[in-house]
């Protein structure tokens, strides 16, 4: 054990994104309180004693923005700058997610005066080191697109083809190959085609998808590399 | 701020698996004090005052084993069990790496009784969560190869192309589409046949293979995803 008392503190934030109408967001709050007092940051704070990790990050989520989501994943934890927070040596374990903004209703409380959704490409220089955890799980999400599926909770529950396609390219911010996408999505069996159409604009009707739940469940749940070979 | 003082302290831990002659193996250390005396576990330790956590993993590892290494990045952090450690409420932050073992000399101080590399089919049951630990450690080694160039520092600067393939069976633990697995190194630019033959066996000599240094890093770097197709 340490000689001297340890004196770090352990946080836990947050970095939901959220994806609607073709736009990528993120969910930051206004802090209430403190030396950063005004400036936005993103949602979390100290975990409790006794308190498990996962516990602490949705609690906080919960206070700061009203948001749960059972979708956080661990994205890294911050604790190389040793000076990141003005108030301690404080090591950051931050989660990220994707969901759709419109499913939730923002209520912020406790340490967060507002929370509101900002798109990503014009979000406020947040507080702390929050710029660069927002711009790590961003590289994260997208490199997540080639080996798991992503888009259940985002999209509805039947969809034209291209609605899929368009979240993809959202979120890597280029073009992809969208025959390829699309053969591998349903050779993987994560989508299958529906006997339903959709029209969109002048051409022919688009056949609708859905996703298949239990092929979709288990290859994400499974560990298995999907290459989406989205370059 | 939390209202109570929070008690939870910060402690990093290191997987550092080996690779030599077609095996895996895993560095462990005998624990020298408290409760669990005697019992093997991950090198790691306390993180000091203003220590950051990757000066405090390459610190542990160092005293407890003698191992100084440049490979290790975050594996996971720790703490959704808050008795994961009987002695207090321990987050823990992983890393992990690879390393060739002949090229390190086992040296035991601080908290370690002893050092040793294991078989990772025939490592001891370890202390605290270290088991569970090792294994996802493991998963994310094997998951690694589908995506990143591996293997610089374990080969020697020439190798035969099997040398390289027994590498990627070994650690995935089967068999790799050799075909498919040699067009892709060279294809991505990763390897590059030289001049030189080496004989192995009685077949005719094998032509010898070595990396490409820059092409090497340049991908490993870029968050290019390398799709390998290790399936």
């Amino acid at each position: 054990m340490a000689q001297v008392p340890q004196q770090i503190k352990v946080a836990v934030d947050a970095v939901v994104f959220g994806y609607e109408n073709q736009q990528l967001f993120v969910l930051l709050i206004k802090q209430r309180y403190g030396q950063l007092k005004d400036r936005w940051a993103l949602p979390g704070g100290f975990v409790l004693n006794k308190e498990t990790l996962k516990s602490a990050v949705n609690r906080e989520l919960k206070e700061e923005t009203g948001v749960s989501t059972s979708y956080l994943e661990q994205l890294y934890t911050f604790g190389d700058d040793v000076e990141r927070d003005p108030r301690a040596h404080v090591v950051s374990v931050s989660y990220f997610g994707l969901v759709r903004p419109s499913s939730m209703r923002l209520r912020p409380t406790g340490d967060a005066k507002d929370a509101k959704w900002f798109k990503l490409s014009h979000k406020p220089d947040l507080a702390f080191d929050h710029n660069k955890i927002v711009q790590i799980a961003h590289q994260r999400l997208q490199a997540k697109l080639h080996y798991r599926p992503i888009g259940f909770q985002l999209l509805k529950s039947t969809f034209p083809f291209s609605d899929l396609e368009n979240l993809y390219s959202t979120i890597l911010g280029h073009d992809i190959d969208r025959r390829n996408f699309r053969k591998r999505m349903l050779t993987l069996g994560i989508v299958e085609e529906t006997d339903k159409k959709v029209s969109i604009g002048r051409g022919r009707p688009a056949n609708l998808f859905k996703f298949n739940k239990s092929n979709y469940t288990r290859l994400e749940k499974s560990g298995t590399i999907l290459n989406l070979y989205l370059a």
